[in-house]
């Protein structure tokens, strides 16, 4: 096919390949998802439809990268690890991550009924993603105890003051003054107090976000298990976490037909257990 | 807020502003879209319901991106024009890119029921991005016609092919191997001589692809025209198109009211006087 | 020759071209020269010596890079104009910088000798460098202005700090001091009432630079005309001479051949009508 | 003192933050060595002078950047390792590159009279850089490990190579010619064989190169031991030199205030005893 005059302008693009060896985590974060949430009238502090279709879309995007060896999310955002040593696309971040935001995106319209059966999509929401290197694992670790922390810190705020608003009776200023300046322990003692909330109690995904993680699973019925994509809602701070699942941060060298196995999203009763 | 002491992996985070002055290109490109086609059914070598909607997603993108000037597309591409000038995210690749990526691509599953009305979208596509910079005016027109260019080859082929296997009878390898090495003449003849299709009276859009641009339209009983986002499907390469549409270009320094007006989607009876 | 098992490490390496048609400015900067010239005892506010091995080795510089159309500096700074479509090293930045960052601060010491016969230096010298890209001849031009611009609003502030001192009999922070927060008018006004320095009778090397030129020039006794690099100490940022210089953005396109040429540094007598 | 309308193109620069937590390399090399040992006369195939200047310009960069924990040199190139979390210049990578660069060949210059005391110094020489980034400690040995090795490599070819030719009275092309294809014990063979040269007994420095290290050392007649830069000429591939020398790598997190010691460059007798 004859190259035309015009294709000297491919010598305009810029190679971007990851630095080798290092992990690479995306993370998508919704646009303005604070109208998007309002206009879809999800419930506040925490939609449960809205927070599974966000793990479906994420789901999805593993099934698809077999790559990805871990996964994070909570309110409008998802963080995706790929191995440390995946030559996926060349390791260019250009591919990475527009496929993970493009791929994010169409699953969270396309699985959308899925999750909200009454409510009609009024637009096509759109979700940005950066890319960002980490050498080591206490890094990546670290990035992930900062994302989770992150929603204990939202989370704790939002049940406040939804609560304020909600049951009681405060106008969203009036519930911001309030909170204002608070320290975690008084704003427990607010929800304990007045709403007789006992904080801890709430929802482990609504407290810890979810983790998405592959586990090797036997089904009834089944002779051989299957790898099988799980979500966690507990801590993943402490090591007990990266102990119990210590495969996460090995596979790094872990043979490509590792994944050439069934994958599925399980999310299942017997979890816990699944996660020992 | 309390910042975490796991807040340090920000910084790992890197800068990646697009150099000041320069056009910047984003385009997308559907991931395994010969697969997707095939599922799908579309119609070989063009299906109209496939580009229209392709077309339809890159409207969104240039309504949410008002900085976007001109786009074009053909087949499971569209590219993305920002004006030199802009600051939209202060010049950010990844965001540029992964928004574009990210919104073309939820907007592709949005709409499929628009164009589709028998069809099932059977899963959530997706689409890659990348960002290109062009110093000059030049540059620019020439990335414009690389992809215009590459239009009219690749359309030329499909139609010999899909006529050879489709109304000629042929499997794919032997259309392939009777059109291994032809030139355009050559391809011109066998549609000529045996399909009796005279290609330049195939549709513009198929041979020419879509532009995308913006104009001013008064529309009937309306006082004030309005700034619309109008489809085209002529030659972009040669001089004249960019002489009648002098403000692409220009408006790189547009101020951003102009903006401001309502932009919608007009592909009207009357686009040609339009594009005067 | 064999290949260790240890070279994966090369993959490390980042490719980092420079964008296509964009003027590449590298600049180079001494490292902490206020105690380097302190220690040397330059003269104050200018020492000619110093300011002209800065021009000896930049000529150097551009002797070696015959893509460098044009330089310019003062103080203890320069700047070297890479023409837009060089393909030096395959635009490699990394390159570009550190050669020209390199051959500067080796040819600083190697001419030492030749403008400070009896001075001794004492200690290796070193000039950090930056790469920047310009696309337009505008921004190119705007960045020597930018430069110039700097040499006079620090050249005028030096030579009334430095006659306070060396003429006034103040002390360094009185001489701060009083010069604080006044505007040119006044400091011209300072060195006129107080030391009859009419400022615009200062060498012109000391208010306006030192701009570097390649330019045709016959010589008595030969026959050819060769290209030699020639000091300019005029202004750059009006029209007259980049007009009257026009190659300089136009050899953008120049073939490789024209540097061919020998080229030798030239600082005649003569210079004025040269640059005509 | 006021801005100019020009300063705008400030914004064209570019940020180029190191990723954190990497080991940064920035490796110079010599341009055009080939030509200029021989210009300068060098003896074939290691000129114990030239290798000796090389190592002081080398010592002299340690002492200017003090987050320099080992270097590694032979023939005409030189590895700079900063400690994994150095802020210096806030980790810019063109700063650190261009300013080992310059810093090494004006020092390269300024103390070729040491090193040559006959031989004048004909023209400024100069070295590209290069930085390249590594995540892991074992990244980093592996780096240093490639680079010994190809001394090795280099060493023995051209103690063959110059052996055929200085002693054997072969033409350059009849040397390379018989050692076209041989495997190193065939390199080994000829050198015993035909020069009575075993090449394990080869000097140290030519087999293994130059490896600067910082030790704290006692000097007779001083209370307070000094950190001073030792060359060490042995193997750095095996694991003996770094069990040996721990704190190299440790390094990474010392506090500054370890680098405030005087730093001088010691070349004991007692090296060996030192590196204990």
């Amino acid at each position: 096919m004859a190259k035309s005059k015009f294709e000297y302008v491919r010598t305009f693009e810029k190679e971007d390949r990851c630095l080798q060896n290092c992990w690479i985590v995306v993370r998508v974060d919704g646009k303005a998802f604070h109208k998007f949430s309002e206009i879809h009238e999800f419930e506040k502090p925490n939609d449960v439809g809205g927070l599974k279709l966000m793990t479906r879309s994420a789901v999805n995007v593993m099934c698809e990268f077999r790559d990805i060896v871990i996964a994070f999310g909570h309110s409008d955002e998802y963080s995706f690890v790929f191995r440390k040593d995946t030559s996926l696309f060349n390791r260019r971040g250009e591919k990475l991550m527009s496929l993970v935001s493009s791929l994010f995106s169409s699953s969270y319209v396309f699985y959308w009924n899925e999750y909200f059966k009454q409510k009609k999509l009024l637009y096509a929401p759109s979700f940005d993603a950066r890319i960002v290197l980490y050498p080591t694992d206490d890094n990546l670790r670290d990035y992930m105890s900062w994302r989770q922390a992150d929603v204990h810190v939202n989370n704790l705020y939002n049940t406040c003051f939804w609560s304020l608003v909600n049951k009681g009776g405060l106008t969203n200023s009036e519930a911001e003054k309030t909170l204002r300046g608070t320290l975690a322990s008084q704003k427990n003692e607010i929800l304990f107090q007045e709403f007789n909330i006992n904080y801890n109690n709430e929802p482990e995904m609504f407290r810890k976000g979810t983790t998405l993680i592959r586990k090797f699973m036997k089904f009834p019925n089944e002779n051989e298990s299957r790898l099988v994509i799980c979500p966690y809602y507990g801590d993943i701070i402490k090591n007990k976490f990266w102990e119990e699942n210590i495969e996460i941060l090995l596979m790094k060298s872990a043979p490509a037909e590792l994944y050439k196995e069934d994958i599925e999203f399980y999310e299942g009763k017997n979890k816990i257990s699944l996660l020992k």
